[in-house]
């Protein structure tokens, strides 16, 4: 099938429009036209160049909700109509214990990421969400519930899972005492999920200046994090922190905010980071994790979560024409919402 | 009453003979003859100042073990003649939620260390175990079982709940891969307790020279962290990896060893720690924790355990006036026993 996306020739060049072909349909295939896709700072990173070679052209995104076009003659799940979403992965080996325990995102033999990877058939390279349609195998395809509204989905395939899973993983019910580093794409998502599992959520920012946005979000308040007096009086007050900040940065003043036996997560950085010192952890017995993305059965379980409590990402609507000024905010940091590409402002015939 | 011990009189001195008083029996103290008491690295730490200034004289040693002579009217645990043990602890509150949880180790209030510390009543500094008797109140003393050997079973004490805790905690069970970092008082119990929870221990150490020694305790080996080679091979290898190296250190080469949602535990350095890179942890939910010794319950069931399993530390014995000797010998790192000063070369009367 012909399409049209957004596509970087090189990691230095901007985003220009791409026409190129999806697969023909597998028969476990679903075919899509995208609705909507996110702009995550992962997908900066990526076409920067900044985590390795890429296979130029690449067409990023992975935030993606639209509706069904076809089927392959085995897909039992959907049908042509559907509302449906695909995240960061669209295939795995399926086969190995972590496939097997639902967290494809950690396959033995490696998941094939939304784009940028060698499909596990042809080796043809995977093209993201930035464009007008995809084609996936059905069991990375996900359902978008009736009550979501899907011009504001798109960030939970992403930034949604990314939060939800830690928050899970690391126990987070009612009356948890959540802090969340950031308030960008992941950290405002972290801070609705949060909420909503019935946490008290505080957002820890160098500045006060965000105080009614985290409110708006859920959150108590923020804690400043270059008011000493403040932080030293909120030692041992979190049970889990999410850290959402995308840059090295030095955890020393937060690991210290932990309860006993506390975790923070690290979701933002892939990096180094400033030197740890270890008494927090030792004395303690805290911890620093790291996550990543979620499998396809949470991604599905986020999905539903955000309707049953009416979660939507805050996202800022753009046209696919600028995507190259969304990268420039983003690269700026500090954006309190996602953005979020409306694919009719692309067309196949352009 | 009279007793007599080893102490430093400043940070900057050596250990020498102290004569001085214990405490009166409160009607909950047991009244302890010390028969051996162990050396750990953090007495020396201690008394180097390393980690804060100290009130000298300072008599350190929190791996004990002795005799009761002597019990308070309230006293119902223990009779005169009875083998008992005290740890790194001799107070804390009972009344906070960890206290009420069997975690004294993380005192709301502050435990109360063996030694250089007030005493809760009294706000006398509390003494050591390099001497020849101790007085406790009956919570913070713990039996030893019958057939554990008086002259090796100090160490558990510290070197022995240090490791046996975060080998539970992180839920080291039958058929667990462990790795542990370092051999030396810390490290070689770790690979001791772990083999008897039915692991399959590694040694991670610098050079292969240790591979004999290693096998003697019950590992299968060691992994040379040095050899590139054999490290990339050993990439998701471990559950939990335990670090005992107590100075500073690069924690990259073996975050990679840990599998998926693996951990490893930091429980010698406390202090800075060489710039992390998050990759491993995010990339494969990979933690970081520390832990600090262990609840005086837990502290009895690993006393349980050792004596179940038939374990005892690698003990060298000294008299108290090689203490000194011990010092030097640990500064130098790379000792793969633990000192244990034989009480029974100090005389009151001396």
């Amino acid at each position: 099938m012909k399409t049209i996306g957004y596509a970087a020739k090189s990691s230095d060049a901007h985003m220009v429009p791409y026409h190129f072909e999806r697969r023909n349909l597998r028969d476990n295939d679903v075919s899509i036209e995208i609705l909507y896709s996110g702009v995550c700072h992962s997908d900066l990173h990526t076409v920067n160049g900044d985590w390795g070679d890429q296979p130029y052209p690449l067409v990023p995104g992975h935030e993606i909700v639209g509706k069904v076009i076809d089927v392959g003659s085995d897909v039992s799940k959907y049908k042509v109509g559907d509302h449906v979403a695909v995240g960061c992965m669209v295939d795995s080996c399926q086969t190995c214990d972590q496939c097997e325990n639902h967290e494809e995102q950690f396959c033995r033999n490696g998941m094939t990421p939304t784009y940028g990877a060698p499909d596990r058939q042809t080796g043809e390279i995977t093209q993201g969400g930035y464009s007008k349609h995809i084609v996936a195998r059905e069991e990375f395809v996900m359902r978008v519930p009736e009550s979501l509204d899907m011009a504001r989905t798109a960030p939970i395939l992403c930034a949604g899972i990314t939060t939800y899973t830690p928050l899970k993983k690391f126990g987070v019910k009612q009356g948890s005492r959540v802090g969340v580093i950031g308030l960008g794409g992941l950290g405002h998502m972290a801070v609705k999920l949060a909420v909503a599992m019935g946490a008290e959520v505080t957002v820890l920012s160098r500045s006060a200046k965000k105080e009614q946005e985290a409110k708006n979000l859920g959150a108590t308040g923020v804690l400043v994090s270059d008011d000493k007096e403040a932080m030293d009086a909120s030692a041992n007050a979190f049970d889990v922190i999410i850290d959402t900040v995308p840059v090295k940065h030095d955890l020393n003043p937060y690991t210290p905010l932990l309860d006993i036996d506390g975790t923070l997560v690290i979701v933002g950085q892939i990096g180094p980071m400033e030197e740890p010192i270890t008494a927090p952890l030792v004395l303690g017995r805290r911890r620093v994790a790291g996550s990543l993305i979620g499998g396809i059965k949470e991604t599905q379980e986020v999905l539903d979560f955000c309707a049953e409590h009416d979660i939507h990402p805050e996202c800022k609507m753009i046209n696919a024409d600028e995507v190259n000024d969304a990268f420039a905010h983003l690269e700026k940091g500090d954006v309190a919402h996602r953005f979020v590409i409306d694919m009719s402002s692309l067309s196949v015939d352009a």
